[in-house]
């Protein structure tokens, strides 16, 4: 027996029908002789209605009424997913983010879980009910119902999960797994047994968007083993304890299935790309203490996430070219903030390219392994694509290029790894 | 400065361009230097998407979750309407059953208010907060959401009315007042300016339904001041402190507006007409102790609303005739249950009728008055309509008669009383 939590997003949960697929999903895990807690996301489109409705009614809305309203959307899905359940047999009940309660920082429509009391829920579960929580919702100290922003379904699970002390946390999505990488590119790409949360959390913020990155942290934080799978599997191909779906786990964990052999030792886990980002150079700014801080000061202010930061050598003695990327919807406001302070920062020309893709690869594996970076140096050069700028950290080697390469560039690094799938696999 | 509840139904919360209109009135509401709090109903049309909601998911549903799904719809107009106080410059914030809170009983989807308690409210109306109430929740003792049943709303702001003691509960429908009778059936029907509670709950029961009978007893229990009034009227015309609408007070306030001056005694009030009963006939039943009680037993038991009783003198020694209505949708099972006693019960013939209409003529007037009823036999016999059956109460005076003769009946009794307006007034 193992005490689950069962999470499942907005297009599962669309309209009646499907919720009672998701009771059946939910009733056969609970058969197997599991303590199931079921998080819930609101009907597809259920929330994005709501958010107009407050934008109609206010455009500068009041996060703390927003909240109320939003927050509407997962107290109807928890209410009926718990009413399905019981047309199926089973004990169910509701508990809202104020009822458990849910306690999040007062921050609304962006809080953050601080504490989840749940021993009145482990009581319920351990008699057999199952429990069936609104996600994304929670109450502030002030008694008001607060958001966790959107897509804060997969976090509200995961603190769920280790509040009630879960023995794992599975998120059903569109998706039935982590892949090596897009399978939309790469024919030969394969789902992944498990991944570590380090592993997880680059590969997230490169583009593999099958979870919330917050999430992600709070599991690590909190050592929820995740599994994340497929809620559009056939009635009778409903999850077995086999974990059919990618396993996101510690690096501890990771080793152990090596070592028990259900998994082999690589490199690197998988490759991902990112078209979001967009490159801006600044050249001959003067190379001088402070320069630097010139140009990022603004930035962040402004709250622009800029990631990839490369200072080249200067042709010239005395001054340097800072290369660094931003999310292309952000790009037009960096330049203006950058031409603004065109005196102080004193670089000589602006130039930007939201033409770019970034390719990283990923894996626990190159700590222990050298070699992972100059060989996929070398397989881009093999095929003639140009690398813009490079940067690194213990798990991940990032690499710009041209946009039009993307395709190509994760391909060559697929079969560069050894990652397509053997032709008994696929 | 009075203290004023204003409650709004769903005709008038139905999306965000009719929230405005009703924010535009409540904020000239406070504009005048009242303190104002506001319950909303679920836009029109919403409680039955989630009601249906709740019957698809289980047809047999738990009435706690129903409440849980249903009540989403006043917490989404609450927010709202509060959202948009705050756009036009008003200090709102929205206060759900839970936070109040607004203790019920524990019977789901049929509660009933127990305690609602307001000192935060007060406090902030105090500070010039408006409160945004949603009508038709509360919570259980055991911390669960409950719901009021269908037309709760108009209980909900007689109840929050007296708990702040407010000078006024104001009640916004889509009639702009009470009415003497049906203007569709009489044209020279004129708004009245105040009835009695009694007055109401008579009219209400007998199919003038402005206002949730329960909502009316409410506000007698609790000496609540009640306005019906329209909130389909232009921006321009919104309520003036000369009350537009139609006052629903007790006896004694309707005695010092007459003596004012702001009022005309009148012996009946209103004319009410109802043709959802159905009239059943046992003949021939014993006339011994028991055999009625043998006859509206099994009725009750199967919550069949009987509402008047004739025992007719019977032709034979030891025999009587009983007539009595039902609803007309209960008709059908009424007679079953009869025609399965009709040994117990020792009837002759069964003979149903539900091609009938119960006319009322309502006054607290006629309490100081003799004639009223006589006046009425007279009106109706000259005019060829027959009786066929005769109830009374203190101030109220129900007849029945065949239901094709209802318009007939209506008009000549409204002049006979002397309700028609004068010229000038219509």
């Amino acid at each position: 027996m193992a005490r689950i939590v069962m999470k499942f997003g907005g297009t599962s949960m669309a309209g009646t029908e499907r919720i009672r697929r998701v009771a059946n999903i939910v009733r056969k895990q609970q058969a197997r002789g599991h303590e199931v807690a079921v998080v819930v996301s609101a009907m597809a489109g259920e929330t994005d209605r709501l958010v107009n409705f407050c934008r109609e009614a206010n455009p500068l809305y009041d996060p703390a009424e927003y909240d109320v309203v939003v927050a509407s959307g997962e107290q109807v899905t928890s209410g009926l997913l718990a009413l399905t359940l019981q047309s199926l047999g089973c004990q169910a009940r509701s508990w809202l983010g104020w009822q458990m309660p849910v306690r999040t920082i007062e921050a609304h429509a962006k809080a953050r879980i601080e504490d989840i009391e749940a021993e009145a829920l482990i009581a319920a579960m351990a008699a057999g009910e199952i429990a069936v929580i609104p996600g994304f919702q929670g109450v502030s100290d002030a008694g008001r119902i607060t958001t966790l922003g959107r897509g804060g379904s997969d976090t509200s699970a995961v603190a769920v999960a280790a509040a009630i002390r879960a023995d794992r946390c599975d998120i059903y999505t569109d998706v039935d797994g982590v892949y090596t990488t897009d399978p939309r590119i790469v024919a030969k790409a394969h789902k992944l047994k498990a991944v570590t949360y380090e592993e997880m959390l680059e590969l997230a913020s490169v583009g593999a968007k099958v979870l919330q990155t917050r999430s992600v942290g709070l599991a690590m934080k909190e050592g929820v083993r995740v599994q994340v799978l497929s809620s559009f599997v056939g009635d009778d191909a409903i999850p077995a304890d086999d974990i059919p779906g990618t396993l996101i786990v510690s690096e501890d964990e990771m080793n152990a299935l090596v070592e028990k052999g259900d998994m082999e030792r690589q490199h690197v886990t998988g490759i991902a790309h990112d078209k979001n980002e967009a490159k801006i150079i600044l050249t001959r700014v003067p190379d001088r203490p402070g320069s630097v801080a010139h140009i990022f000061e603004p930035l962040a202010k402004a709250s622009i996430n800029v990631d990839m930061i490369i200072q080249n050598v200067g042709r010239d003695k005395g001054e340097t070219d800072v290369t660094f990327t931003v999310p292309q919807s952000d790009l037009a406001r960096a330049q203006a903030l950058l031409e603004d302070r065109r005196e102080d920062i004193g670089f000589n020309r602006l130039i930007s390219d939201s033409k770019i893709a970034k390719i990283s690869v990923v894996g626990v594996g190159m700590k222990s392994h050298a070699g992972v970076a100059s060989t996929m140096f070398q397989s881009l050069a093999d095929r003639g694509i140009n690398i813009q700028a490079i940067t690194t950290s213990e798990i991940k080697v990032s690499v710009l290029i041209d946009e039009d390469e993307t395709e190509l560039a994760v391909r060559v690094l697929h079969t560069a790894y050894g990652l397509d799938a053997s032709d008994e696999v696929a």
